[in-house]
């Protein structure tokens, strides 16, 4: 078995068309994770995950913190104990609307290439 | 996109094995999920979820609560924050050993046969 906090688990910036989001690759390929992979957000405050789409889904669990979802043509309230799930080929964003941190874990499929 | 809170999925008990230990099932087949499933558990004060193992992989993160984890060989210690990835054909358990109920995400591959 792995097991850490996920604290101890090195953050990266997330990539173009965020703001104030940073990732955590929790449990990935290297593990030995063959079918899903488990990462951490943070978002600031104001802070937001690139607006896009693509062909694979996410699994999302609100951690702490407030912000809105938009996954579709739908934009909603999300807080902690909230579960998203965005299905392939749908438009989504998170975006951090309170005052405090978001923090989400945010799993997608094992990407086959790597 | 599906959005709920995970307290708003009914409670099931786990199957045999188990002692105080209740499942929902939070992101499924039923919700269009292709390759991964996402279910919340809660452990009583002195329960835990069967000591087996099976060909799937876990892939799980503490919520709320203390114990510790079997995984193969070895007995961990867990508290909130906590990720575990547990391989297919491992054998592991999951023992409350707080006063406080545990709270936890344990994510598996889609029952391709459901």
């Amino acid at each position: 078995m792995k097991h850490v906090h996920y604290s101890d688990v090195a953050q990266e910036d997330v990539a173009q068309g965020a703001k104030g989001a940073k990732i955590r690759w929790v449990i990935t390929e290297k593990d030995g994770a063959p079918t899903f992979i488990m990462r951490q957000f943070e978002i600031a405050a104001g802070g937001f995950t690139p607006l896009h789409e693509h062909a694979w889904e996410h699994e999302a669990f609100i951690l702490s913190g407030a912000g809105a979802i938009i996954g579709g043509d739908r934009e909603e309230a999300f807080k902690p104990g909230d579960a998203v799930f965005i299905p392939g080929g749908e438009k989504h964003q998170f975006k951090n609307t309170g005052k405090e941190p978001v923090s989400m874990l945010c799993l997608i499929p094992a990407r086959k290439s790597v």
